[in-house]
């Protein structure tokens, strides 16, 4: 590709409203633009690597075994009636009327849809194990929408789904899918890790995550210094504290904490330290529940864990109104003691002893609090986040923190839309089964903008060679040099010849925006042909990732360099 | 491909609600699967031969200098407000709001967008000529979505646009695309014809729509018998009758005319032709004017024409009531004598003398009636449709009469979303030009669906090579006899070695039911291993077009069938 024939428009300034580095390079290097919140065009140069991506999913998802096929993006409402998604799924799910007042949503999943086609054309045990997927656009319209191509509403997704007769098949599918997923992420040349994790909205028995790590990801994900265990921090198990029976010896004692709220600035204020308080949280759930949470000062509440002890959908902290309600203060000041609210407390708690409370009274907190002695909780529970040094919950090591990107997710779904919209086959003794299925999910531009948190420096993007939009740019010094562009020209057709993908930069620009634009954008291998090397019948070699430079002979670049990318090539 | 791998659900009953031929044997072949009115899903067989189109479309649209990106499907109100066309749009453009009561809408078409996009990218005329394209899922919500895909509501389309400085840039970018085209249809393996439209909706100047000639087309196309004239009969002009002056030699009579109201019931009941009679259309305008049209009795109007001469979005025939206050009759007997409505009459009716209308009254016509002595037209114009025999607009040959379907369309759209939009360069001259710009399309399943309605028998479809889902079927006659099943499996590798698309009909069925679903699919090259023949060393080897049978020895199959395919894929 000739840059002057291209719509490759790169910016010198970094954009204002992109918080993070992949953002901000996808839009300098004219990868991509924006046309509303979450909604992005895919310039001619994003497009490419994309692409590459998406291949590499598909070989990798054929040679699983798996069929490609295409749903569509508006889905008609009765489907996600039958699933009983309609309700449950929130306003993510983007639902409207078409002209004949019909409900369709725009599908941001496609199980319903895919149980829909298995149980109208798949009768028999005989057709199972199926596989079926997609790389399709979908829509979820997050109330948020941020980073990019990160979080955006319009995304580009590779659904799978499996079924199967058994849960020994739909493992073996699940097993298959993951070792697929391990192949992509590798062919995509990417650090990542797969963890234990949620299953949130789509459901079912059990998942993995696949994250790139990255410290800008929005996951935090724990693994263990010493085993293979690795998990989601919202799914992460944390071991059960050894149960050191607390000895009170303090007696209740109200102080005065005038205007101190948070656990940093009562601890401070006290001449403490935070692991000494037991922090009050009021939470409410989808359900209307009002309850307690109390933590040890230092922890953080993990949402998911209370979500699935208490059976609901979600929990948030309560506000400002509902705390004076419940506590008869402003918040900052909740405790255990006296409070007329179920309470809940997180199993760590139950080690302490002495400990400093809010007392329900603005401005005023307990010292020497005591379980059983001043107040009862209805049930001990793992409800904190994992913190880096916590004990692994399956050795005896420790486990670390990581930032991740979540770039794929592989479910266990069970017979949970088989079931609901009665997708049954027969087995090899004609009776009714019901499937037992599993989905997969890869967010196509989220792995491409994870690739970049991942391979970058101050400069710009740093690709991969498997994604990278171009394998070689050859840059033309100065195109006013005959000498300069004969050669430039023949080295590019020649490297055409040898199938490499390259772009030619025979821009009439100075030579310092020319390598500023190419560490922008990132191509692995960057020749470059001026006069000065010429006299020496040579030409420059540099590699974007490192930097190693070389000096090869003109006349026999291309094919050096046909060969160095032909062995980069990651074939799986 | 293994057969009993696949999902490939055959149906030997004709589906109830399939109209047309193609829509059926999708449907029967497993090609695509209803979701809901003009919304399917293609299954693996489906799309398989979708993406075949979309390759060599995209192949064609790089071998002529476009550019790939990808624009959303959905698309914000804002865009459309600035080209006007939020408001102009019918309920085609389906509107929707998201969670934050912003307006958006599924984009049709992209001309909108596209712009945006050069407008903020492209400054300088050297960025020029571009041509830019996508190959995406869009939206309209059709009132009456019908055919299949051949006119769904979401469907896959590739929509290009082009960006020049002036006027002669557009024109060599429009007849680029329109070789192209020719280049695409050509390599699909189809029978096509490029005819002169109307711009409808999209707006601009000129058109082609490129046809693919098939009985069952909803177009129908008129071409000149002996020059290279042809054009969409919406738009097919008409040379202008020889002016006799007419004769007037009858006086105006009243005759009854009970309950005859059609003009072949007229006719018959008054003992002439169809063509002594002028009929009075009553008709209405989107900007609320009724109106009379003339055309001689034999003729139909041609709707396009006649909004083009009162420069309105649409015209309908006037409801009963209307024609009552109109005409002060029941509708079938209206007449120009009389009448207190502007009158147009077709260029014809000028040459006419001593002719028969409705007299506005019920179960009366008069005859003997003629143009100036009785009643006045306010003008004459091309208002017919074009028929076969017609003159040619160019030539002294005569008009043909084809059916067509429609898969591409270009558009020379001159400045109307550049100067909305405020696209606009800098010249050579440092002076601000608007951009020229030209649109162009082809409906990528509809391409697929017309190659269908081309290439069938009784017994299924017969596929055009380069866009058959396999290239070649290998049936084993009895997966239980070893032999034949070593042999099957062998040939089966073999071809695939030598990169044949081949499907493997590995199933336990009868050889009947076999060779039935092997009509029904279509693929080009039928190879059958039975006992029989590999007595002979020999296996069957049978083309799905025209039949023809060969008897390849077994040893040496694989490589004459794979030189087979190769002679026949289009390379372009």
């Amino acid at each position: 590709m000739r840059y002057t024939e291209y719509l490759l428009p790169t910016l010198k300034e970094t954009p204002a409203d992109a918080e993070v580095v992949s953002h901000r390079l996808m839009l300098r290097a004219g990868l991509i633009r924006k046309v509303a919140a979450g909604i992005y065009n895919y310039l001619p140069l994003g497009l490419r690597s994309l692409r590459k991506v998406e291949q590499i999913v598909r070989e990798e998802m054929n040679r699983a075994g798996a069929h490609e096929l295409l749903m569509p993006m508006v889905v008609p409402a009765e489907l996600w009636q039958e699933s009983g998604r309609w309700q449950q799924y929130g306003r993510e799910l983007l639902r409207f009327k078409d002209r004949k007042e019909a409900d369709f949503c725009l599908g941001p999943t496609h199980e319903e849809v895919i149980t829909d086609i298995v149980r109208h054309e798949v009768r028999s045990y005989r057709q199972l194990p199926l596989n079926l997927y997609q790389i399709q656009t979908k829509f979820r319209d997050e109330i948020r929408p941020r980073f990019g191509l990160m979080r955006g509403r319009e995304f580009i997704m590779k659904d799978a789904y499996s079924f199967d007769l058994d849960d020994a098949g739909a493992d073996a599918a699940y097993e298959r899918m993951y070792q697929a997923y391990r192949r992509i992420f590798q062919r995509c040349g990417l650090n990542f890790r797969a963890v234990e994790a949620d299953t949130g909205n789509i459901g079912g028995s059990s998942s993995h995550e696949f994250m790139v790590l990255a410290e800008s990801g929005e996951d935090a994900i724990v693994s263990c210094d010493s085993c293979e265990y690795a998990a989601n921090v919202e799914k992460a198990e944390l071991r059960a504290p050894a149960t050191d029976e607390p000895t009170p010896t303090e007696g209740l004692k109200k102080v005065l904490t005038p205007a101190r709220k948070s656990v940093e600035e009562v601890a401070a204020f006290l001449n403490t330290s935070p692991q000494k308080l037991v922090k009050t949280l009021i939470v409410q759930t989808d359900k209307g529940e009002t309850l307690a949470v109390l933590l040890r000062g230092d922890r953080e509440l993990n949402d998911i864990k209370l979500c699935r002890l208490l059976d609901c959908a979600w929990v948030e902290m309560a506000g400002e109104e509902v705390v004076l309600k419940a506590t008869g203060a402003p918040s900052g000041f909740a405790g255990p003691v006296g409070l007329k609210l179920r309470i809940l407390a997180d199993r760590e708690v139950q080690g302490l002893a002495d400990f400093i409370t809010g007392a329900n009274e603005k401005d005023a907190h307990f010292t020497g609090v005591n379980l059983g002695r001043d107040f009862a909780v209805e049930a001990f529970a793992d409800l904190r986040k994992a913190v880096a040094g916590d004990a692994c919950p399956r050795c005896e090591g420790r486990l670390q923190i990581w930032r991740g990107i979540e770039v794929g997710h592989v479910f266990k779904l069970g017979t949970k839309y088989s079931e609901a919209l009665n997708a049954v086959v027969l087995d090899d003794q004609g009776r009714e089964r019901v499937l037992v299925m599993g989905c997969y999910g890869i967010g196509i531009g989220r792995t491409l903008a994870s690739a970049i948190e991942q391979n970058h420096d101050a400069d710009g993007i740093i690709w991969p060679l498997p994604i990278a939009p171009f394998e070689v740019l050859v840059v033309m010094l100065n195109p006013n040099d005959a000498e300069v562009k004969a050669a430039a020209e023949q080295l590019y057709a020649e490297l055409l010849g040898e199938g490499v993908e390259v772009l030619l930069d025979d821009r009439d620009e100075r030579p310092g925006a020319k390598f500023k634009d190419a560490d922008l954008l990132g191509i692995p291998l960057r020749v470059t042909v001026g006069a000065r090397g010429l006299k020496d019948g040579q030409v420059e070699l540099k590699e974007r990732a490192g930097g190693a430079v070389a000096m090869p002979a003109v006349v026999k670049a291309a094919e050096d360099i046909a060969a160095r990318v032909r062995s980069a090539r990651v074939h799986g």
